[in-house]
């Protein structure tokens, strides 16, 4: 906003008939409602821009709401805002502070984003006692209605503004003597209450003033000041800055205020007060044959909250004994295809009916927004808007926010099953969907149950790295400690399994050896079963029924397509043999990161350590040759489901202890994540290279003469220098060789290197010549035709943070929840992990501008690295399969917000 | 020489009266030296600029060596060599080729550095069957002379050129025939045989040459062309090349060819061969009665080698009854002083002395060069040059080479003990100096015999970090495997422990459970006494005198004194309060690294545990006052040690798990050097960096009373982001204004941060401004007054290379023995961190140009590494007190060499 401060006015007036500020023109929709606040924003829209019948209002725009000195106006504020009442009342044809037409208003707060409940409204500033009584004696039949309006004021007024509604033990003096005064009277309802009771409840309100010696502002325009001030406050209440935190919305973005003209829902049975959607939020769908909305008559917005009457569907407009109600259905109707139209977007929409002198009800505008919609709604909105000829393929994947989208297909449990089963307690919802299992308390019963064919959910303290085997064997994991940020809701958000963290409720007991669970005397044992919902937090005792969506809908699917086609990002999957069918359905063009380690597990562990460890060398090349058969039929598997694309196939890669045998006496390493591994085994054994490149390559050629198009990719991992790409540069090319000379196919063939060290990070020139530089004595064919680079951005963010994510819980957390970081950096990519990498691709793109360079971290699928990865002119991401949705998505987003 | 070699001359001939080709003129001693060689540059100096009678020489540049089309000559350069040799026949008045008055040269190799036997000469070229009979017959007197010159050419010429002197069965075919011939004619030694056995001799050579296929060439011209081929090719020799990978010195350098006119000592009684050092090589000592050298007359350069007879001292040249010898011996002296003069150095010179036609002996100079000493000789002579006004101040402190400089220093074994001692085998010095003690063969029974008061020599296999409690016992270190970058290497080094590395002649055996080493049958149990030469990898049996020596000589305190005076680096020790001592007193000006960690020793460790892991507050409390008491006495030596320099105290910096109970059932994290330590450890438990901090400045208060000049500089570890600056800077002003309260003093104090991970180096903006935000709400005089930066190096390169340096020896003398690293990265600053370092640099000064920027990581002490840090800009340097006296040379180099 600093940009629009300098110049902006001190306020703007929004009312039919007055041309607006020509400030305004051209900022955009953004622009605006920064400095407008959204119900401002609103405002203009309808009253100046849309011909609405939108009650007048004055803006106070939200850069004064950390800008006022001790939180009061300033005079030359307080002037303006003089001078802008004037321009209501002209507009309005009503007078402040008259006693036979008075103007009177509400102040209203409006941030840019919205936060329900959390900030202050004054209504029906402009009255005091002479007014009042003026009115009465004007209307006597609305006597009530008056004394009633002002007697709300004045309770706002020493509430809001002054604060002296609640004693210190929390009593609320006001709703005090308003039920006194109800039990003189012997009702039960404030409806009940004549207007000689409003009168006296006024006269004890007054009392409450009194006794805290403080005086009620009769002034009118002293009542805008306070009230002003008031609603400007309590954008830095406790509370609001609390839920800000909580919400990621900025501080400094502020408040505006609105001064708008009130009407009354509440001032007849002609008048009432409704909200109305423009298509209904739960599906999407526009109704055909009705509106999606309610309406209460003779009422405001606050007794739609307070719950007295049922509100009633828009229908009974139609059916309504006055005919001008029709009408208002109609326009209703109208109104809202015209606002979709304008907006771009589904609408949700506020409105009240006043019946004016003459008797007819009067529709005002009250409020207009983008409304909020359920992520099922989202997409089918955003197409069918689309398909209607409202918005563009663009706007219409803009729509869908990525971080939802992905809900549709996670496990739920029906809201029926849950109100019928029994809640055990609730924790913190840390990785979503619903799961369900018998209860075990340590890793080795996890396996030891898992290998028996039973489901589990994992119930313990805490994770960490050594109850990785149990968790990722787990339907749910459930920890009475932590936050999202910890071990636990990490690595279950990574792999996609229902998590419930902090769940402080549960204790641990041990009971003669056996250990159990205990919650409220509930005590849970071992094999018992209970579900978890990990959006919410939620544990229940025995197992709820689940839905599991299987496909998307037509419309998401549609969204997919569309972004797709939009999005320069290539958006890839880390995928092995066993999930590539999978990451290919939803999307991926190709594998961005096949972990070989991951084919060494079971049986086939075995071969690989008499590789390593093994006896005699005919032993050993024995071991090879096993590994060899099954390895390229694991490669063949991958590049034959996505045929035609790249399979970025990684060589190797795990600390070495990984693999020593049960009974070994080796020593595992000091700190194995910088120790002897990946390129570091294969240059000190390049048999295993050797034989995995040869792998590969023989898995290519087969599926070549099938007339297939596979594009295998070899990555060497861990690299820190140039020779050591050299090195295995040699041996692959060698390998490529022998591969023809077996098959007769020369296979075409990428090589490309992790960067994962901030040496790699930082020698992008260098290492980009190393992969681009032949190897000698090896014929063209047998030499890669292309080179690449694919970030390894968790050990890049361990070694540059100095950070191990294995033992990161110890601190962590901490660091997070008191804000030492400003982003968890195993989640979203670290600023200073960004910095090494963007000198890389500067470097790099220098060198070679056709360099292809990929992302393969667990940051691959994070929304807020796409933007950056995007910004960096990054050739593409890749990510665990459960991602692909949403990172298709998040990069046409990108494309559409920063084309490249 | 890429720049040189495009328009050098082929080309030079020196020689007295010949004008040197004027390409030679304006060319630095560096870079004659690097296209001449030595030798050759010592004959253009000579003949060409000193005047002296030096015979005349065509050299053939280095340039060639490496450039010669098949190792052949060209014809384009063997036209030149024609062409120069009719010019040496000029300066010579002899003709090549000539029957009656032929030239004679030989061909010498002269490379940029002496590579002492390692490449090949060929003399008396130039001689064929006529020749050498025409000279017998006009010089009959001379006739053995002749002949034995002849069959030397006819035997270099078969073994250098043709190398058919050797059998594969290692027999010399030359070497036999001369056997035989002296036995046929029973004599024990060559010089007994005449002319006619030596005319025999030659048919025999004949003979072998005709029996491997090869003529002798008898034209003197094709002589010489191959003559040169050959000596150029000696440069690229198997055992040349392994040379000079030992010795660092680069393939691309070259040798030379010098083919220089050949002169005879071995001529006749009043001819001799002689060399005569201008000072004395191990004392330094200018002599003032008798110059140092030796004198062998009737004899060339090769007799003496052959040690025939004994060389005589130059004295005896004094006594000689023919008085031209009494001249030969002043215009040695007179030259001698006039060559240091020219050479501004101490010289080594080579002379023959040749009887002319008239009987009359003739002096020539055949080489100089600056004379090798002996490290202790080296500052005696630089400093007495100066002092004498040969050389300037800068110039005695650049002849010291820092390398050899703490050589002095070392314990060494007098050579007489070792003459009578057992050697037990050799393995590779690792570690210079040397050490007695009884055998241990485990570190537990190291430290175990350590308690029990005895010195030990640890043998083993190999060590790793699990060894180094018992390695720091020791009094020296034995492996059986291993190279000078193996991790015994490394740390004996660095802890200044004599070690012998990869000592394969020893063999670990089991005797009924009782271990035991083996060599050559000789056997040596725990306890038997050995002791170790670390600077030749010699291992006696028993223990061996040894010699300490304290002090520095005069001469070498006068070195370290002028460097300290020249150089800008500031050099300070990493040292705790028990060293900071000797470091004060070598001249480090401050400690750059007081490692609080080291305090906790012994019976303080128990107080840190109850702080970090003990029972209720009050416990923890008592814990805390007791580490603050024995915390402040410590600071408090070091301060007043330190009086008016800075002593930089890190905070707490160890991974938690050091601080274990050993009943600890806590869990030790996978990577403990990137885990919860360090700032993150201070940050979680505030009250040990308020303690310490308390510490440290009631210390330097208590000092300040006292009138001292206490500067007391405190350190956060392992930071990684702005926050952890600013939560621990508060804390930290927050006790400068409690021991202010406590002590009525304000303590100036100076506030850093280690930079060792790449986040840190990436943001020299952010935390060098982090660091100059005062804390609010403290008063100015508890904000510190100044700002620095040290890097940790090791951790830097650990985190930047993805390198654990504790497991390093699993790969990383591979890399480093097989070329993957130009230089071990724990040794030497690797260019990639220096990338890193210089990007912290640049931001760092750019946002503060006083900012002080140090190292205190173990490459402080590297010679190597203080060159980047002097060309980086940084402040200053800290290393072990071990290093301190050749960093302050080093750094005196730095500025001599590139003035900042």
């Amino acid at each position: 906003m600093a940009k629009a401060t300098k110049k902006a006015p001190l306020s703007f007036v929004f009312a039919k008939g007055v041309a607006p500020d020509p400030f305004l023109a051209g900022m955009s929709k953004d622009e605006l409602k920064t400095m407008l606040g959204g119900k401002g924003y609103g405002i203009y829209r309808m009253a100046c821009q849309l011909g609405l019948n939108s009650p007048a209002a004055v803006n106070l725009p939200t850069f004064h709401a950390n800008a006022l000195p001790g939180g009061k106006l300033t005079d030359e504020l307080k002037d303006e805002l003089r001078r802008q009442l004037r321009v209501l009342e002209k507009a309005t044809g009503k007078e402040f502070g008259s006693k036979t037409n008075p103007l009177l208003v509400s102040a209203r707060s409006g941030a840019k984003f919205s936060m329900p409940g959390m900030m202050d409204t004054i209504l029906n500033i402009g009255m005091n006692d002479e007014i009042v009584e003026a009115l009465v004696a004007a209307h006597p039949g609305n006597a009530r209605f008056w004394y009633d309006s002002y007697r709300r004021l004045i309770q706002m007024v020493g509430d809001v503004v002054f604060a002296i509604a609640e004693t210190e033990e929390g009593v609320d003096l006001f709703e005090e003597c308003l039920d006194h005064l109800k039990e003189e009277v012997g009702v039960k309802n404030d409806a009940e209450l004549n207007a000689d009771h409003l009168k006296a409840l006024i006269d004890r309100y007054k009392g409450v003033f009194a006794r805290a010696g403080v005086e009620f502002p009769s002034d009118p325009h002293t009542q805008v000041f306070l009230a002003s001030e008031a609603v400007f406050r309590s954008w830095n209440t406790p509370r609001a800055i609390f839920t800000r935190q909580q919400d990621g919305i900025p501080d400094d973005l502020g408040t505006a205020v609105n001064i708008q003209e009130m009407v009354f829902g509440n001032k007849s049975p002609l008048s009432g007060t409704g909200v109305f959607f423009t298509r209904d939020k739960s599906t999407g769908i526009k109704p055909h044959d009705k509106l999606d909305g309610t309406v209460l008559f003779q009422a405001q917005g606050e007794d739609v909250v307070a719950g007295v009457r049922n509100s009633e569907p828009l229908e009974i407009l139609l059916s309504h004994p006055d005919e001008h109600m029709r009408e208002i259905y109609n326009e209703l109707k109208s109104t809202g295809d015209m606002l979709e139209r304008a907006e771009r977007n589904m609408q949700d929409t506020e409105f009240t009916i006043e019946e004016n002198a003459a008797g007819v009800p009067i529709l005002y505008w009250l409020q207009m927004r983008n409304g909020k919609r359920s992520a099922l709604a989202e997409s089918v909105i955003a197409v069918h808007l689309c398909n209607e000829g409202v918005i563009t393929k663009e706007e219409a994947v803009h729509m869908v926010d990525p971080r939802r989208f992905e809900e549709q297909l996670f496990p739920r449990i029906p809201a029926g099953a849950k109100k019928e089963a029994e809640l055990l307690g609730k924790g913190t919802g840390a990785s979503p969907g619903a799961a369900s299992g018998k209860i075990v308390f340590t890793k080795d019963e996890a396996v030891e149950s898992h290998k028996a064919g039973e489901k589990v959910v994992l119930v313990t303290v805490m994770t960490n790295q050594n109850d990785v085997q149990g968790m990722k064997v787990s339907q749910g994991i459930l920890t009475s400690t932590g936050t999202k940020v910890s071990h636990a809701a990490i690595m279950a958000t990574a792999w996609g399994i229902p998590a419930v963290v902090g769940a402080s409720c549960i204790e641990f007991g041990n009971d003669g050896g056996e250990r159990f669970v205990g919650v409220d005397g509930k005590v849970l044992r071992r094999g018992d079963v209970i579900t978890l919902d990990g959006s919410t937090g939620e544990i229940f005792v025995g197992e709820l029924p689940r839905e599991e969506p299987k496909d998307l809908k037509p419309e998401a699917q549609q969204i997919v397509d569309w972004a797709q086609g939009i999005k320069s990002l290539e958006i890839r999957a880390n995928a092995e043999e066993a999930e590539a069918q999978v990451a290919h359905d939803r999307g991926a063009h190709g594998i961005g990161l096949f972990r070989t380690e991951h084919m060494f597990l079971g049986e086939r562990l075995g071969d690989i350590q008499e590789v390593l460890f093994g006896g005699d060398e005919a032993q050993q090349q024995a071991a090879l040759d096993r590994v060899f058969e099954f390895s390229k039929a694991d490669f063949k598997s991958a590049l034959r489901i996505m045929d035609g694309y790249g399979v970025t196939i990684r060589l190797l890669d795990a600390p070495l202890h990984e693999f020593f045998p049960q009974d070994s006496h080796l020593e595992k390493e000091e700190n194995p994540m910088l120790g002897h591994r990946s390129v570091r085994m294969a240059i000190d054994k390049p048999e295993i290279p050797r034989n995995q490149a040869r792998a590969v390559l023989t898995a290519a050629a087969e599926l070549i003469k099938e007339g297939k198009d596979a594009k295998p990719e070899i990555e060497l991992p861990l690299v820190i220098i140039e020779s050591e790409v050299a090195v295995l540069k040699k041996v692959i090319a060698e390998t490529a060789v022998e591969v023809h000379e077996a098959t007769g196919v020369w296979v075409p063939y990428a090589l490309g290197i992790m960067v994962e060290t901030p040496a790699a990070a930082l020698q992008g020139k260098e290492l980009v010549e190393a992969l681009g530089k032949p190897v000698p004595g090896v014929p063209d064919e047998a030499q890669s035709i292309k080179r690449f680079a694919s970030f390894g951005t968790n050990d890049l963010t361990q070694t540059t943070l100095a950070i191990s994510r294995d033992d990161a819980d110890r601190f962590l957390p901490m660091y997070v929840n008191e804000g030492l970081f400003d982003i968890h950096p195993f989640l979203s990519l670290h600023p200073v992990v960004e910095r090494l990498i963007r000198q890389f691709v500067k470097a790099a793109r220098a060198t070679d501008p056709e360099f292809e360079i990929f992302i393969c971290g667990e940051h691959g699928g994070d929304l807020y690295t796409i933007g950056r990865l995007h910004d960096m002119g990054f050739t593409g991401s890749s990510m665990s399969p459960g991602g692909i949705y949403r990172s298709i998505i998040q990069a046409a987003h990108e494309q559409i917000d920063h084309p490249r």
